[in-house]
Order: structure tokens, then sequence, then C-alpha cells
């Protein structure tokens, strides 16, 4: 089978191995007349760069991305956009210690039982550098919606079990953990390095808010928004979670208190609360939509782990190396480059909801 | 666009409103050489049929289902199923209180913003009654996971505060809220007594439990196990939320506490705990596969609330009539159909792997 | 696997057998606000109908069409379309004699090897009864297409040896095999007779016309206009060729003759000639769109014929009963049908060309 | 929208445009397990590299393929497989002079009709080195293909109006035209000559023979084996038709000249012609799968032609510069790429058809 690819028709296919020659991204269906430079891409690449902080891995790769078709004299053109980042510090590293030994937390066994075969370099193409190609079709995606006037906002929402009190969206990029909340980032930061001293990890949670949607984006049954986004979101490694709204929180309360009722100024209709997460049968309603995704502890940790080896033996295994002790802040422009895609897709859907908006579409053609 | 359509290779469509003249799917690809017959499925349409209990709505559905294609002498021949139920009562009710005005907590409004027009009477495509077509397709794919020996539990986790303390499988059939705990089931009984006194409704969270699945289900990058059940489960209305194995929770814990030790016997690896649960890399993991899903309050309340009607005026709406206080019994066998479908789709694309499990296939054919 | 759906916009399922309980489709994706009534349908189904001249089998089928879904008041509602005509002359024919030998020339054999069981009733699934599903979702594409002002003409272009020579449209609809040649027709019949004398079969080729086509429909790889031309009209049972243009005759040309020279008027530019046939580069070219099927000889003849059957056994069979001496005039309305939905999907893909395009919705919907 | 994917499981995704930094694909879906190295591509690349004949162009282009992720020492992983050639010769072609023109016969005029813009070097993304994506799939395909004793043969048919009148498979590589007939080559060449002399270009028929299927390939609605098979033809740049079996001749048969009789030798069911080019009902027969493709003459002439400039102007173009008089004998690979790729995912899709084929592969995963 095949599956690395989302998108009815802003379709990306990503491919690449954490230690192969390349990772890159094909994105099909990208609308002509868009301007695009591989510095509007490579921005949202350094996001997701290792070695950024004490917090992420030191593996010092550039990952400069090359845009290889689809753009001509500095506009797309309609046709695939190839992308492409060189590994560059791939040979550098000795794998031979894990080579034949599934690491508990990681896609070892999975990947031996499904293909009887596996890249074990870095996890291959479980490991988290394939999402470089996720990121750099985001990247596009997030700059279609810019035109438009729709904003995403991501930021992480917790780790462990310190959670932020306010989002001021000024003081996600002035600290490490993309926290907006400086006081919050100060003692999630403390909580870390108690993590490293002893030699474990940790997980969080991150919250993605998107401004500026119509009203009337997702298909009612089977793609419905929250369902294309909760599967674009959960594609993620490490991802074990997805909550619309107020998500299981919702499930505690009563229709009194969890309906959001519709209100109108005489011209506009708007709802008075948002626990739906601005979608209704699927459909965004108009109000800011908000997501949050569940991000688990990094498995490699450097403690003593049992498990077993490529012989069904039983062994004791320690992960060394560059291992980030938390994903979420790297994970954090990948949750919001997944939401761009997922969302293009929707706008796409939506043009042909109405004879009428065909009927016009039809008549500018000519 | 299109949108009623879930599944690659095992695929279902499914069509039809509360108050049109009849409901219904197609299921194509369904393997030959099944024996199937409209008990099959109508077993699993009693299941979600109204009217079962004072906690469902006593809208009178005989939701008989009629097999129209696909079956010849009682075996599945590889073509579309195609199955239907009539409405039956969709004639008794007048709908014309809320033709024009916005339900909060529904998809009225989102429908009006999307197509300019919609289809008023009990919600139309937006109703549960919409779940009758994934029913009756889930009950063919459970019938060709029973065939592999694959079982799937589904019961209710918890209704507002009050959750399950332990799993009786034999208790969920005894109590109508399709909890494993006849204790928890009572208290929950109670509450939602009290929530009907107030004219309120509940929510409540599903959990599902499948046993038997192989190692190497689910394609490791877009299309991995866990992201299609989280699509698969976002897409039964009323869905806010969904956690895979301890969700939400693993974010507050630690490597070291969230990872499953591999063990082995000589024979077989298993896992130790299943923190994961029984997915790793998108990939099942040969444990049980264990997920979550949180279902928001029934928005229909007797209650007076605010709204909007289609003038863009503030007016006020007390919703009378047939109406659930709690969806979650029902819902429990639609997000066991829909983990069924999502089951079977993953077990077919599994088929092309490995080369060598082509060159059998190929050599059988012969 | 699947294989019953077509399009990924404009999405058309169909299911049924020749003599199960009903034939039907599901057409995800109409637009809303579409006028549609039964009666627009059955104008398409009344063109395919059985039993309207000599040379069209004699089976007595009403094949009244009745809307299940996605219709409310008159107009769609942007929700699946579901359709379905009751067989009601299924009961009548005794197929024993066929139940277990292979129809030269019919899918039996392949039915079989490929599921391991089939429906002997009239072919079951492989049937021409089959185009029921297509010419009811075609019908719905020939709609919105009227609306926009796009028209299709389709005939009968050969019978046998006997060519038109001349196209009169109004000709078409005033002889029994649909030839816009009054002449061409007459000779057509003779022959026609003539192979029912000697218990035989003829085939044909039919022409497909489409006007009012904008430029740029189509996409310019794998999905170009005449490619899913080319597939959708190979899915039609007994087509054994497709030509767009010049077709066949256009390889013994060179580039000086095959080449179409655009011209302009100041205003508008079009083409000198159109071999090409209404397609540059797989996208539409703004001539008339022009393209041929191949039909091949009905398979079923009451001529002493060969076979094998499912013991193994070389048998003899004589195939009686009601069947076409020539599919051609009937399958007429089935290519255009499916020319129809083709189109209508092109249509909606190519709304995501231009940035420009998606900006001007965008601000519509606000 | 997109279009450069095609396969539901064996999945192609191709970039790349004339004059761009690289073209390529990516291969999703291959099995794992299979040994792939860049020299398995490069035989197929070669076949359809210019400059080999006076009879292609005379670009010098290496056409070097790269493997960038998806093969481990030496062996295919599962994993998408990127294949990437970079352009060396791109820079040397002045274009100025046809920048604003639309060539005649060319996708010019519609690509600008659909984007608003195009990459006007060397035909952009309709350019014939679009088709290196094509090949390197198709040579991955082809070798699944051969692992399962299944080959392809393909070959020129027919120049202009010289066609073959034998199958020398020996003679296919021993002329620059790949006709299995070397008295045919001969006049063809002199044809070409002769074609050449005038500044004209020429068209043909390519043949392609397929040896060692299984019966039951193909989905029997939408999806039959030679509807892709159309769609994969079609979808190759200049392809104008589509044959199967005896395709346009059939229409002039009677069913009992074109009807295949099944004969069995007590063992094996076979047929005792092969009309049908080995489909019936849209599933392959176990005889040989036989089609055609027609050409049509190269649209790059020298010869001063009329058309259209930007402006909407008359103008006259003359087209120097390195192209093909003939495209057919470059096409013939291609071709059989397209054929291999359609193969591979309608074996992948037959594994689903039987419910025992499922239990057995279910069985074997334990």
């Amino acid at each position: 089978m095949a599956g690395s690819t989302i998108g009815n028709q802003f379709r990306v296919t990503t491919w690449g191995e954490s230690h192969g020659k390349a990772l890159g991204a094909v994105i099909d269906g990208c609308p002509a007349g868009l301007e695009l430079s591989e510095e509007d891409i490579q921005v949202y690449l350094n996001r997701r760069k290792p070695g950024q902080s004490r917090f992420t891995t030191a593996r010092g790769e550039g990952d400069e991305v090359e845009i290889l078709s689809g753009v001509f004299e500095g506009v797309t053109t309609g046709t695939p956009i190839s992308v492409m980042v060189r590994n560059q510090d791939q040979h550098s590293k000795d794998y031979s210690d894990i080579a034949h030994i599934y690491r508990p937390g990681h896609a070892d066994y999975t990947f031996m039982e499904k293909y009887g075969i596996r890249d074990y370099r870095g996890g291959g193409r479980s490991s988290g550098r394939e999402t470089i190609g996720r990121v750099a079709a985001g990247a596009i995606a997030g700059k279609i919606l810019e035109t438009l006037g729709i904003s995403i906002f991501t930021y992480t929402k917790s780790i462990g079990d310190i959670a932020i009190s306010k989002v001021d969206v000024d003081a996600i990029d002035s600290n490490a953990l993309c926290m907006p909340d400086a006081e919050a980032a100060k003692a999630a930061e403390a909580y870390l390095e108690d993590c490293i001293k002893k030699q474990d990890s940790a997980g969080g949670v991150i919250e993605c808010v998107v401004e500026g949607l119509p009203a009337g984006l997702g298909e009612p049954v089977f793609e419905k928004l929250d369902a294309e986004l909760a599967k674009a979101m959960l594609s993620i490694g490490a991802v074990k979670g997805f909550e619309m709204g107020d998500g299981f929180a919702a499930t505690r309360k009563n229709g009194s208190t969890n309906n959001d009722a519709f209100v109108s100024d005489g011209e506009t209709v708007t709802k008075a609360t948002n626990h739906s997460g601005g979608v209704l049968g699927g459909m965004s309603d108009g109000s800011d939509l908000v997501f949050r995704v569940a991000i688990k502890p990094t498995p490699s940790i450097s403690q003593t782990q049992r498990t077993v080896n490529e012989e069904g033996e039983n062994v004791e295994i320690e992960i060394h190396g560059r291992h980030d002790p938390i994903i979420v802040p790297r994970a954090v422009v990948v949750v919001e480059c997944m939401a761009a895609i997922t969302l293009v897709n929707a706008l796409y859907a939506n043009q042909s909801s109405r004879l009428e908006w065909l009927q016009d579409f039809y008549n500018k053609q000519e």
C-alpha cells in the first residue's frame, strides 16, 4: 500500500529517511500565481530545525531547502512543486548498537513486522525528520491562507503538569518552549532540566487557533473539517490525542452549558461562546477554530530499558546520542503546517457546494 | 465536493436524510464468499435503534434493513452491497417551528452557510439517523473481522463525571447505558434522570478495545492506523475528542513511565504494558488496540435558548419532541462499526507490504 | 477492492445486478441549488430502456426511477442523491441452462476466476443493466452542464461497415439507430435485419461532440481530460476503443497536416481546424470536444458456439432469449452520460488552478 | 487541483519541467524486499534518452537517475522511493522567440488559459521530458512483474502508412524505430528521411502485449483493466487513441466472428482466439493482453505555420532546434512503463476479491 500522500486536491506526498540521501515532498495542486521563494519555506523549516536550544537534539543539520520544480520566475505555475532537503549529518553516527534491537516506544518492531526489513539508522522513515516534507508543504499552504487573510496561531499549552494560564501571542517566540506565557515557560524549563538530570523525557499539549475562516468549510459526513484535522494530527508521530473545542471536558458538561448561543448584531451572526471550537456538524461555523493535540514523552531516553532484539531475546538497552528530551516545541510548527494543508483542501472542496458558485466560476473563465 | 465515502478499498458510501424517503449505504469492496443475511445487519441496527429505554428518543422507527444487491444465495459476490432502510415515521412531526431558526449546537447554521439551502426536517443529513448506513456497513466489516478471529469490544467509559471502575464485559448489555460496571451504570442513570428533570442533557466517553490484530496494520506516514481511526471517530456527529492508549494523560508522564517494554517468552514478542494503546509509529503492535472517544451532551434540550433565525434576528427557542437526553449508549455501536470499517481497510492495505506476500498471492491465483 | 465509484468530486457510485432486487447509484458532490425531479432522470433512462425497437431486447422493464435522498422541495441540497430502479421482470427467466457454462464474449469466466462465485442470472453485475446507475447520474451531470450552456451531442457514427456521411442533428431521434443521417440509418437497418436472420449480431462506432467548453479543463499530466474520457468510455461494457479528434487516422498524417493553426479575430482565439478534437496537452482548447468509441458486436447470439462449463468440460451453447442484436443505439446515451460526469469533474477540478480564482471565491463566501 | 499522481496503491507522483532544475517521481506503495539499484532504472531511462539516432532530438542529456529514498542496502523497504534526474542541458537554449507565441499542436495556449502563467522553456511541464518520472516508476513496476513471471513486449506497429507484417521480437532492438519487422523498419526509415527533408514530422501506432497474467485482474465496473489502461495511455502526451484487442475493427465484425470460444484441455481453460485482447468484462481472461496506442505526428516542425501570440495577434512561426521528427520510438518504453504501473495496481487490488484469500493472508501474518 501507499500512505505517504495526504489531501484530495492540495495533495502532499512526502518521502525520505532520517539517514538517507535526502528528504522532501511533492506538493501537487498549488494554485498558479502565488509568489514563492525558497526563503518562504526556509522560515518554516528553521522553526523545526534541531540544535536551537538545550531542549532539542544537537544534530547539526542545515536543513536547507531546494525548490526543484513548479516555480517560474518566482511565481507558482500550477504544476507540482518538488522540494528537497539533503541530509548532511547522516554519516556521523554509528547505529550498530541499535541495528538489531527494538527500542521501546519506537516503530522499530512494527516496521519489522510489516515489511520484514527496516532502515534502522535514526529510525529511518519513522524519524522526526520525516516532518521536513510536511513543514515545507505547510509553508506553501500557509502562504495561500495568508493571501486570504486567514491566520493560524500554534503554541505549547502544557508540558507535563505545567499549563499556561494566559495566551500572550508575543511571548510564544521569546522562549524555547513556544509557550505564550513567560512564567509557565520558566516553570516548564525547570521541569525539563530535572527530566534531563534523571535521564528522562517529557510530553505536552499543543493548541492551535485559526482566525478568519468563513463558515461552511468541511464536508458534512466522513470528511468533516474536524475529522480531517484529527487525521492530520494523529498522522504526526508521537501524537496520542486530539480535542476540538472543549473536547473531553465537554463530556462532563450539559447541553445547557455546552451549547453556544447564536447572536446577531443585525448584520453578522456570531456565537456568544465557542465551546464547539469553531465547528458544527463538521463544518466551520465562523468562530475561531480551536483544537489541541497530545504529544507523548520522547521515547528515546538514556536510562536502561528492557526490550527484545530481532532474534527474540530479552535484552537491555540504553539510548545515548542526540535526542530531544521533549518533542513539543519542535512539533508546534508541524501541527500548524498540517492544519494549513487541511484547511486549503477544505477551501478547495467547498468551491463546489453551490451551483451559483459554479456558474460564477464558469462565467469567469470565458 | 463529496465527502460521504470512506475507505480506499473497503469503501463505504452513505446517503439519506432524517425525514427523506430512506437512508442507506453502498459497501463496495466486500470480498466474495462471506455469508451474509439481512438478519446479520439487523442485529447491529437494533443496537442503535431508538425507543429502547427512557434515555433514548421515542421515535418509533422499525429500521428494517433491505439488502438490494451484492449477495447471491446468501453469500457475497464481491460486487457492491446496497442496503436501505425506509423511513416510516417521517411524516408525523411538524417542523415548522424550527424551519427557519438555527438550533444552538446543531448544524443548521453551517449547512445554510455552505449550501444556501437545507432540509430542516429533523436535521436532514446531519441527523443521527445518518449513522444507519455506517452501522449497516460496519456490521459487514465486523463479520469479516469475526471470520479472522478479531474481536471488538465497545462500551461506555463515563457519563458526565461518573466513570466505570471495572470492565465487566458481561455487564455491558445488562444496562441501558452500555456500561461494563453495573454500579457505575446505576449512578449514571440517576444522573441522567436528574438531567431530564432539568430539561437538560449529558455527554460521555466511549472506549473501544480490539483483540486479535496482527502487528503491522496501518501505513506509517499519513495513513497511520490511529490517524485513520481518529478521522473515522471524529466523523461521527457529536464527537469532540479522540485518545489512543493513554492519550492526553501520556503528556503528563515521562518516557520512563510511558514506554512499554518489549518482552519475549522465546517464541512471541509482547509488551509488558500497553500505554501506547496497541500502535507504534502508526502501525498495530500486536497488543490490544485501545482508544477513547468524547461525545458532547445532546444539543437538543427543551430549556429556552437564545439563538438567531434565518433573517438574522435574535430569537428564543425551545426544542420539544423526541430527543435523546444522551447520545452515548446509541453511539457505542457506531464507534464499533467505524472501527471495524477502518480495520478492514488497514488489513487490505497491508497485503502489499512485502514482495513475498505478493508472490504467494500471485502463485495462488494460477 | 472496490471499483464501482468514479469521479474525485462529482462522485458516482453504482450498484445492482441484472436480476437482483434493484439497481441504482449514489451521486455525491452535486452542488446545492439545482432543480431536479424524477422526470429529469426518467427522460435519460427512457433513452436506454429496452423494448423500443426491433433492434433491442424485448425485456419489459418499466425502469422507473425513484429519488431517495438529496433533493428537498424540488431542489438539490448538496447531500448525496440516491436513485433506485426496481427490477420488475427479473423472475420471468430461467437461467439454469447457462448457470454453469461460460458464455463466449461475456464476463462469466472472468467473474468466476476473480471471485470464485457469480450471480449468473442475466450476467449479474456485468449486465447492460448496470448502466442504469450511470445514466441516472449522467442525467444530473447533464443538467448541471446545461445550466452553464454546455451541450453534448452523441450519435451513432457507423454500424458494421455502414458509416454516416453527414451529421443532421435533427435526424438522430427519427430513427431507431440514433444515426444523424437518415439514408445511412436505412442501410444499417437492412444490415441488422440480415444479422438477425443469420442469428448474428453487429457492432458500431459512437461519436460524441461537446460544445461550449471553456479552455483549460483537464489536469495536464495523469488526469488529462482525454485520459479521463478514455477511462470513462472503456469502463462501459463492450467498448473496445477510443479516439480523440482524428485518433488513429492522425498517425498516418504529418505535423503540417495534423496541427491546427490558431487564428484570432482580434478578440477571440480559435483554431482554423480541429484535428485535435478539442484538447491540447490534456486540456480543453476551446474548440468542440470530439471523440469516438468502438462498440463490439453483442456477444449473445443464438448460433451454436463452442465453450467450456464450470467443470472444465468442452460443451456447446445456444443463447436464446431477449438479447439486442446491436448494443450501439442504447449505448449512445451511456456514452453521453459518462462524458457529462467526466466534464463536471473536470470543471470542479479547474476551480483551483489560479490563486486569483480562489481569492474571488473566498471573498464571495463572507 | 492536482493530477500528477496515478494509482490507488502502487502510487506514482511525477514532477518537473523540461528546463527546470530536475525531474523525478515518488513511487509510494512498492513492496518491501525488492532488489533495486539505480542501474535497474537507468536501463529503462536509456531507452527513452534523446540523441540515440537521427530520428530523435540531439539534446544532450545524460539523464542519470539518483535514488534518494526507499532503498536500504540494495533492497526496497516499503517506504516511498524518490528518484530524480537533474537537467543538465537546460541553459543552452534561447526560448525568447517562442516565449510569447502559442505553438500549434502544443499545450502553450491551454496552459495559459488554465493557469494564467506558463514556463515556456521547452514546453515546461508538457514537455516529453515529463515522462522521465513515468519511466523510472515503470522500471520498478516492471521489476515487480518480472519477479512474478509476467512479461511485457512493446513495439512500433506502424509509422505513417507503413505497418509491420510480422512480430519478430529479436528485431525490435536492431532498428532505431523499435519495429519487430526489419523490412518494415527499412521502409519506415526511408519515409522518415523524406519527412525530414520536407521539414515535416510523422506519427505511428505502438502495440503492447503482456504475457503471464492470471485471470481476474481488473475491477468490473469503472476500474476495468482496459479502462485503467486507456487512461494510462491517453495520459501520455501525443496519444490520440487506444484499442483493446481488435479495437475499432471489431465494430465491423459480427458476434459469431468476434467472440472467442473457450476451450479446455481437461486442465486449463484457454481461448481458441483472442479478439478480445485478453479482457472480458474488464477483467483479464488469462490470454495475452493486447492493446494499441495512436501517436500523433510531432507538432514541432520547422515549416512556417500560422498562429497567434499572447497579445492575440496573428503571427507566423518556424520552430527550429532539436526536435524529434517522430516520437513513436521513444514513446515505446513509456507505453510499456505505464502498462506496468497499471498492472501492479490491478494485482494489488485483486488481493481483496475473495474472503479465503484474505483469511490466508491473515493467517500468514501471525
